[in-house]
């Protein structure tokens, strides 16, 4: 059993649906308690979001897979975001007077809603989907932002398809489950001292190993401003004897170390 | 004039009063509205938020100095954020049905609401200020998580003071200007050229000038997963000698740079 952020025609359930084709798959109302679901044993895995190309990082899992499990990423996919203005059927531009979406999706469709759509009332819901049962229940005034699943789903119509402001919209999605597997890609996060060079030491270790760093992400620590925990991916698997050798290498250098599990990297067929 | 992310009430009000006190202030409805009324010299300056201890940058107020502006970070200052539990007068906690407010501080009481207000339904607005509105419009049922200053603003009761999960919770402003200043901290802003090596290249050049690095954080460039701005604070002015050279020898490891100015550091009186 596969758990994922719900309800059913949110991008994360197109992603997970994709991911894990013939997995049995549950909904959870949100990614902590999705995570929060494997690390009690509940279910055997979830598909959360981690990084979008325009967000960024989705705080919640770098935190929760950080601070609050011992869980591991055992693979990613990568899914092309298209935002949809969406109506009930019949419905035109100039009758639309509310927007209803995720604050994502309305941040993501912002020059969109403030050339054509100046003076309509915009309000935020928890999903895209529970913003569509509001254009359902309204008079037809009522429009939504969200995957093309979604409007299929509601029975609702797409007024403006592949929205968004930028071409470019990506979500990352890993895996998380209890028991690490082998793969070409490897995360860790790590913290630091509070002195000075000391995230040039850390990084110097990687250079110093011949270890390509795909990615690097500060979030601050729950305990001030100016406290970092630091979100490295790299090139190759951490049960590799040239990375084992660094990250013991990079213990000597940091604060704490989590390596938070290797997989294959997504490749685009 | 100097504007803010209104409207009254909010921890953005509350910072703008606090660090520009004499200064005339004006809202926005928007940080993005509100920085880009300097830009287009509508107004002399704005205060907005760029970090938060908990939720990490501000990702609108990073991208549209960086990417849309040629705007300078002129000064910083920390307030300390205090969520409160807020209902109409006379009020008790087994009353409340409702909880809305800003996703940002339902996420920051994330703990209390599970716990002790685990049947509540959760309800999402776009401010924390418009939040209280319908905690007015209510029948006493509904509940808002917000500044003091709010409550008070609207005549309001706190039933849980400071209630947050988090004891450090603290949002970093910076007042934006057209001119750049002098100051003890300097903020830039650079990319990279997709090559094995390069972070490690850019980040060499501080430590080989001796320049301390208070802050690094990274945010994806729109173009796509895997391309980063990377944000860097650094000790000194942007005009003193070493770090004038520092940045030139940068420049030569580095796709493109943005200084983003100048300023004093916050030192907590």
């Amino acid at each position: 059993m596969t758990g994922y952020l719900g309800p059913k025609g949110t991008f994360s359930h197109i992603a997970a649906t994709e991911f894990c084709e013939g997995e049995e798959l549950t909904e959870y109302a949100t990614i902590y308690s999705a995570i929060m679901a494997v690390e009690n044993g509940e279910i055997d895995a979830c598909i959360v979001p981690i990084e979008n190309s325009i967000e960024g990082s989705v705080n919640t899992t770098l935190d929760t897979l950080t601070h609050e499990t011992g869980l591991f990423i055992t693979g990613e996919y990568i899914l092309r975001i298209k935002q949809n203005l969406i109506v009930k059927k019949g419905i035109k531009a100039e009758d639309i007077k509310t927007v209803i979406s995720h604050p994502q999706a309305i941040g993501q469709c912002a020059r969109l809603l403030n050339s054509k759509f100046k003076n309509v009332k915009i309000l935020f819901a928890d999903s895209t989907a529970r913003a569509a049962e509001s254009v359902i229940a309204g008079d037809g005034t009522v429009a939504t932002i969200a995957s093309e699943n979604c409007a299929e789903l509601n029975n609702l119509e797409i007024l403006i398809h592949d929205c968004g402001d930028e071409q470019n919209n990506a979500t990352r999605f890993v895996k998380l489950e209890k028991e690490k597997i082998s793969g070409n890609k490897t995360s860790i996060a790590f913290t630091l001292e509070n002195r000075s060079g000391a995230l040039y030491n850390a990084i110097s270790v990687f250079h110093d190993f011949d270890i390509n760093m795909i990615k690097i992400e500060s979030r601050p620590l729950k305990t001030g401003l100016g406290a970092y925990t630091f979100f490295i991916d790299i090139d190759g698997d951490g049960e590799d004897e040239n990375i084992k050798s660094a990250l013991e290498s990079l213990k000597k250098n940091i604060k704490s170390l989590r390596v938070l599990g290797s997989y294959e990297k997504y490749e685009e067929i």
